[in-house]
C-alpha cells in the first residue's frame, strides 16, 4: 500500500510538472506571436503558426494521464480536485495556443498594411496575459491561494485596456478609412489576448477551488466574462 | 452491490438529462440573442444579459454532480470516460451562455445605428451553430458516433460562414463610413457564433473519444481551430 502511495504521488507530482511544462510552451507561443506582430518578423508569425504539434502532444498526453490517474489509483477527495482540474487547466493551455495562433494569422495580415500606429496597450496586454497565466499555473503547483487571487484581479485591467484599444482604433478607422482593415486586425488581436486572460482566470478559479472547496465561480469575484 | 451499481447507473443517466437541460437552456439563449438582433428587439437582447443566473447555477450543479460520481463510486473505464467527457461538456455549455451575453451586448449597441444590411449570413450561422450543439449533446446522451462526426463537418461551414460576413462587412466598412460602427458589431457577433460551433465541436469530440476511446483532436478531422 505505501508503495502504490508513492507512486500516485510520483504521478500526480509529475502531472503537475508537465502541465507547467505546457504553460510555459503556451506562454512562449503567444509571445513569439506578439513579438512578431511588434517587430514586423513575418518569420517568427509563420513559425507560431507552424508551431502548434507539441502544444497538442502535450494536450492528449496531460488528458491521459489524468485518465490513468482516476482509473488506476481511485483517488480520494482531495487529489480528486487536483485532478479534475487538471483536466479543466489542460484545456486551457490548449486553447491559450490555439489563441496564439489566431494572434498569429490577423499578425499577418496586418504587416500587409502600413501600420496604423506605434503599438503601446497591445504589447502590455500580451505581457499582463502571460504573467496571469504564469501566475495561475504557479499557483496551481505551490497551491498558493493568495496567486491566484491577484490573478483574478488582474483580469479586470486586461479587460479595461481592450475597451481603450477599442475605442483608440475605432477613431483611426473612423477618419482614416486606409486603416480600417490593419485596425480590425489589432481588434481581434486584442480579443485574443483577453481571451487568452480569461484561461488564465479559469485556471485561478480552478486553484481556489482545489484550496478552498469553495466554487468562486458566478459570484461576484468570478462572473460571467461578457466581452 | 447490486443496488450501489443501479444507484450509479441512476446518477449517471440524470447527469446527462441535466447536461441536455442546461443545453437546451444555452441553445434558448443564442436563439433569442440572435432573434433579438433580428427583431430589433432590445427588450430580449436585455432579457439575455439578465438572464445568466439559471445557466452558471447548472453549471456548478453538474461540476459537483461529477465530483460526486467519481468520489462516491470510484467508475472503472467506460464510466469514467463519460464524467471525465461530462466535466468537460459543461464547461463548454457555460462558455455558449456567456458568448449568448456576448452576442446580446454586441446587438445592443447594433441596435444604435442604422441597419447596415438585410442579416442573411448571421441568422444562418446562428441556426448552424444551434443545431451543431443539439445534436452533440444527442449524441452524448444516445451514444451516436455518426451524430458526432456529423457535427465536426459542419464546422467547417459556420467557419466558411464566418469568412464570407467579415468581407462582405469590410466591403461596407469601406464603401461608407457610417457602417464601421454597427459593421464591427456584426463581425464580432459573427466570432461568437463560430465559438459556439467550436465548442460543440469540442462535445462532438468527446463523444468520439467515449465511444472509440480514439482521440480525434489534433488530427485531420479534429485540428486547432485558427479563425
Amino acid at each position: 500500500m505505501e508503495r502504490v502511495v508513492r507512486h500516485f504521488q510520483d504521478d500526480l507530482d509529475s502531472l503537475k510538472q508537465r502541465i507547467l511544462a505546457m504553460g510555459g510552451l503556451a506562454e512562449e507561443r503567444v509571445r513569439e506571436a506578439v513579438r512578431g506582430l511588434m517587430d514586423r518578423d513575418e518569420a517568427a508569425l509563420e513559425a507560431v503558426l507552424r508551431g502548434d504539434q507539441p502544444i497538442n502532444d502535450l494536450h492528449i498526453e496531460l488528458d491521459d494521464r489524468c485518465f490513468k490517474l482516476l482509473a488506476l489509483h481511485q483517488p480520494m477527495a482531495a487529489d480528486l480536485r487536483v485532478i479534475v482540474a487538471a483536466v479543466k487547466i489542460n484545456t486551457d493551455l490548449e486553447r491559450v495556443g490555439d489563441l496564439a495562433v489566431n494572434i498569429a494569422e490577423a499578425g499577418k495580415r496586418y504587416l500587409r498594411h502600413a501600420p496604423v500606429k506605434p503599438l503601446i496597450d497591445i504589447p502590455r496586454m500580451g505581457e499582463l496575459a502571460q504573467s496571469m497565466l504564469r501566475d495561475a499555473l504557479d499557483a496551481f503547483v505551490r497551491r498558493d491561494m493568495a496567486l491566484a487571487e491577484a490573478v483574478l484581479a488582474q483580469d479586470d485591467i486586461v479587460d479595461a485596456l481592450k475597451t481603450q484599444i477599442f475605442r483608440e482604433l475605432l477613431t483611426y478607422m473612423l477618419q482614416t478609412p486606409a486603416t480600417i482593415e490593419p485596425a480590425l486586425d489589432l481588434i481581434l488581436i486584442s480579443r485574443h489576448l483577453e481571451r487568452i486572460g480569461d484561461h488564465a482566470t479559469n485556471v485561478a478559479e480552478d486553484v481556489i477551488f482545489i484550496l478552498s472547496a469553495k466554487d468562486v465561480r458566478h459570484t461576484s469575484i468570478g462572473p460571467a466574462r461578457p466581452e
